[in-house]
């Protein structure tokens, strides 16, 4: 044995076992992300960003995440697969949109007269809500956190004022999802139509109103120009957007990197509530300065009444067609008439209160 | 040169090496956490919980949080003098308690007829608040962070309905702080009781009225058992706690850990709102079922106006006395003002709306 090769063959010993130590301590992973939204889409898509950026810096670079903006997959309405089949690891998305493939995700966004955000993110975490959601989503190999909330949308634009429920008979309104099936229980043609044409539909009086957001995302969009009665919301009270992650890929990560994706998940999620209250507020500011034509309305009583009868007897019918749905239903029912209660005597007492004081 | 000698000396270089490698990955710290609350105190000493869980499994164990609680420093209200001095590392209290010593950081917890919670939030992440923080504590060698928002606290318990402002005139009340000064300008006479005694002390006459928390935390003293009228809130809509954090310590942390430690107290700041809203009105549910002789009650107009000018006249002296008070003073009416139109149209015509509808 000569002395070269032996120290050698320590050396190299010593080195591989220094490399894999050093490969396990520094395994890094390269999350591809698919998002629902264009690039820079405000708000949303700044709910990812952040979400990169935080898990990056929390993990000091062992996880990367590579965001894919829609102009990228071209799949906006696609993540629900993709993320199952493993072509992205995970999505920014919203659960409603998966309605048509799997009715009981509808559930995980914001109901029609449902909770606020306060009261949904209370059921999520301490009324059952995230255990349901996983049941939902188990079986497709996928798991969803909530991913950014809204705040209570705008009930949206109208050109005339909406004054009894005659006048929401055959008005037609771009409304989508489970709160156009409301409105069309009380006469209304809900339709949809892409983001980029309902200025132009709005306009020329191919649709008579449009619901989208709130301020800061409506704003940009234009309607205050040609709209000039904005309705306060009911359809939307808290809207959650959606993390889903791969299951098998989740399980790669070890512990630390899945406790880093979780807060940071939950934590860029309620940044959202956040950054959407800030923002819709100086939007607000902006749009009474700009278009003193834009009035605030509230529908009458009469059409609230009969909106909320047609949306109990929707979920009735959900409800009969579904035994998780029934199951969510309920739970969903029985934590909002607990947290509304509270919420009345204290938030609601209180805004009221300083809506009375000058 | 043997051949044994050799060899040690390359293993020992390789091993030096791979030691300073791992030592530097996983150089540990421990942080030693002072609170203001005693063990095991509800939705407070929870926060610290979720905090120091998160911490430790994020950095995978290289920051450990050691929480000492107020039966073992034995000085609830000294966190902030023993963060600074570094008997601890950080702490987790309430800004507003050190007005004594630093009269600017009472804006920082809550203000009578306030922002709500995620107004303040909004504030505080968006409109300048953590900067002004920033501002206020940095002389004193201290990072303080949101440290869990109670949302709108309760008005307080009274043995006899108040009906108007002379109702108010000599009673004996619980209620510390500013808002103890807001209703000492309208007659009533502020007192502090040490909680253990604030039962006896309401049961005996000692007192009239006592202002706590909310349903939680009040159920657990008892008050609904001896006095039959829940006030709804004005002086605390948004009481935040704090993170102390001694700021030589922050920065002996490296890059990855001071945004483990940001962000785990960004989050369990979060959610204790949530949990807040959960434990509030699981406890209301109950008081409304086992207590059937407590009723809601709001003051009436006449007093909310008075209270909400003396508010405005003791603002006025503060921000006469302090340019720094001024500065804060202003940007939270300014933020108030924008974001509170918004909330407004929002979420509370949408709560609004929600009680009109059966």
């Amino acid at each position: 044995m000569k002395i070269r090769s032996v120290l050698s063959a320590a050396v190299l010993a010593v080195a591989t076992a220094v490399g894999s130590a050093q490969a396990l301590a520094q395994e890094t992973f390269t999350l591809r992300l698919a998002e629902t939204w264009g690039p820079n889409f405000p708000i949303f898509g700044d709910t990812t960003k952040r979400f990169k950026e935080t898990v990056e810096k929390m993990s000091d670079g062992r996880i990367r995440i590579r965001i894919d903006s829609a102009n990228k997959h071209k799949a906006p309405l696609g993540v629900f697969d993709m993320v199952k089949a493993g072509q992205y690891d995970m999505g920014h998305s919203a659960s409603y949109y998966w309605k048509g493939k799997v009715p009981e995700t509808l559930f995980f966004t914001s109901m029609p007269f449902g909770m606020n955000a306060i009261e949904q993110y209370a059921w999520f975490y301490y009324g059952g809500g995230m255990e349901l959601m996983e049941e939902v989503y188990e079986p497709h190999n996928l798991l969803s956190f909530p991913g950014g909330n809204t705040g209570v949308q705008m009930g949206g634009w109208f050109r005339k004022e909406i004054k009894s429920l005659d006048d929401l008979k055959g008005l037609k309104m771009r409304i989508p999802g489970f709160a156009g099936e409301v409105f069309a229980e009380v006469g209304v043609n809900p339709t949809n139509i892409a983001p980029g044409e309902l200025y132009t539909a709005l306009e020329r009086n191919t649709i008579d109103a449009v619901e989208w957001v709130g301020p800061a995302l409506d704003l940009r969009l234009g309607f205050q120009q040609i709209a000039d009665y904005y309705y306060t919301g009911w359809h939307e009270p808290a809207t959650e957007l959606q993390f889903l992650v791969n299951k098998k890929v989740w399980e790669k990560l070890p512990a630390d990197l899945q406790e880093i994706m979780r807060v940071a998940m939950r934590s860029s999620a309620y940044d959202m509530l956040i950054q959407s209250q800030h923002a819709n507020a100086e939007a607000w500011a902006n749009i009474k300065k700009d278009y003193p034509n834009v009035k605030i309305k509230k529908f009458p009583k009469e059409i609230f009444q009969a909106m909320y009868e047609a949306n109990k007897k929707l979920l009735k019918e959900a409800a009969e067609n579904s035994e998780m749905a029934a199951k969510i239903i309920e739970s969903q029912r029985n934590y909002l008439q607990k947290s509304r209660a509270y919420t009345d005597i204290s938030e609601r007492a209180y805004l009221n209160t300083m809506a009375e004081v000058e």
